[in-house]
């Protein structure tokens, strides 16, 4: 999916919602674990139940890694039941040398299909560039993060800036506004604004809002722009607003309170 | 494994020869590839002919996941069969928020039973220390990598030392010489000598020594400890020392010649 479509979709649908298919097997409903392949079918409900309300969902690799080879199956199976004009997001963290990376960005955009995947920057550029290769497609490099880690490196002053201040400057000549997208944690939103001084006009993905408490009305105050710039991203908050019979329903309310909320700011925002 | 018996087959074996399995598709020779499982199969022969040669093996995921969902399965097929008292080190570089990073040691830990993984240190402490929580079980943090990126960020100055110095220094206070090694590539020998002051007594993993060009000697000089304290990775000078019938007895002489001069530089060293 490329940046003009996704663009148009966040304007059609009037939401930034990403959700994330963190399927957490200890949060399963009972109902639903006597089902066969029980993650792919929670993740099937909860898309069924909300894919009109967000413009992407990003599901993680390790809650499907964590059944073994089968959870990629589950994994390959909730990739083909998103509807297409929904960006999907590998939340794959991945990062290696470069003839490695290759291998990696193979895996996520030809084998499973992904528009996107999450990179960790550590490795330096020819641990990103292999992903940005791939035309149409998008590479999401971890910034700042919304963890309480994200102060142990990711803020140290480096050279003048902080690390991930730098991995943001250093990173932006290596791709575009069209294939290069950061996270950028909710729990640190002030920080944002300082963010969108650097890079006005990409793409930021932000976790941390809902369970984690960041609030989306700061997010959206410091990090939209014209085109609106932003998914954020929200899973337990709606996968396991219920964990009983009415999860997906469940789901559907809570994710129609962040889209209401959303289209709100969006046209507050100029963005419609 | 634990530190103790880790320095034990070190001894044994006169070897810290660490054989990185990357069962590259492109490389691997057409007869195998005509067998079922081509990759395990490729595996399996290489660990046939060399497991009395090396303490380590270390299988790069990117390889295995490239396959799609078979590919997982060959890997843990791989790891089934390479004999007891050989430590497996699965090369996955993970870094995720904490409960998904527990998910991820409970994956190659429990699920696969490996005995070490790779994590990557951007996201700090609470994405490291879920994996410390495995008794007998290393954890092997990326600090300075082999490759030409690791300038981009690894190498700048952060508050008065290099990240990667500051990744060795803070995390050595999460775990401790018997659950944390660091990677440290080979392309950068005269650095161990720092690094060595730093932290005279955990383990290295050392990748870059052959088809990168380091050299195992200068390693060897400014790496090693009491103990050892080194692992040294080779891959695909080993792997595809051959790419006909022959692969295997050519990766076999590959590993005595690197064997032979480990056993030369462990007994200089007075570990022997």
């Amino acid at each position: 999916m490329n940046r003009h479509d996704l663009i148009n979709t966040i304007r059609d649908k009037r939401s930034f919602l990403c959700i994330g298919l963190d399927p957490d097997w200890s949060k399963i409903p009972e109902h639903v674990k006597a089902l066969p392949d029980p993650i792919f079918e929670f993740n099937r409900q909860i898309i069924e139940a909300t894919h009109d309300l967000c413009v992407a969902y990003k599901p993680n690799l390790a809650f499907f890694e964590a059944q073994g080879p089968s959870g990629l199956e589950s994994f390959k199976k909730t990739l083909e039941c998103i509807p297409k004009g929904i960006l999907t997001i590998a939340d794959a963290k991945r990062g290696d040398i470069g003839n490695t990376a290759s291998l990696y960005a193979k895996s996520f955009f030809e084998f499973y299909g992904c528009d996107a995947i999450t990179v960790n920057p550590y490795m330096g550029k020819d641990s990103v560039t292999p992903f940005l290769e791939y035309a149409n497609h998008w590479t999401i490099l971890l910034a700042l993060t919304s963890n309480g880690g994200a102060s142990d490196f990711q803020l140290k002053d480096t050279e003048g800036q902080m690390l991930y201040e730098r991995v943001i400057e250093t990173s932006m000549q290596w791709g575009t506004e069209d294939n290069l997208m950061y996270v950028v944690g909710a729990t640190k939103a002030s920080m944002l604004q300082a963010i969108r001084k650097q890079i006005p006009n990409h793409f930021l993905l932000v976790p941390g809002v809902g369970a984690q408490g960041g609030s989306l009305s700061e997010v959206a105050k410091y990090g939209m722009n014209k085109d609106c710039g932003l998914l954020v991203n929200a899973s337990r908050s709606i996968l396991f607003a219920s964990n009983g019979l009415d999860f997906a329903a469940k789901a559907r309310a809570e994710a129609i309170r962040m889209q209401t909320e959303m289209s709100a700011l969006l046209a507050a925002g100029g963005v419609l």
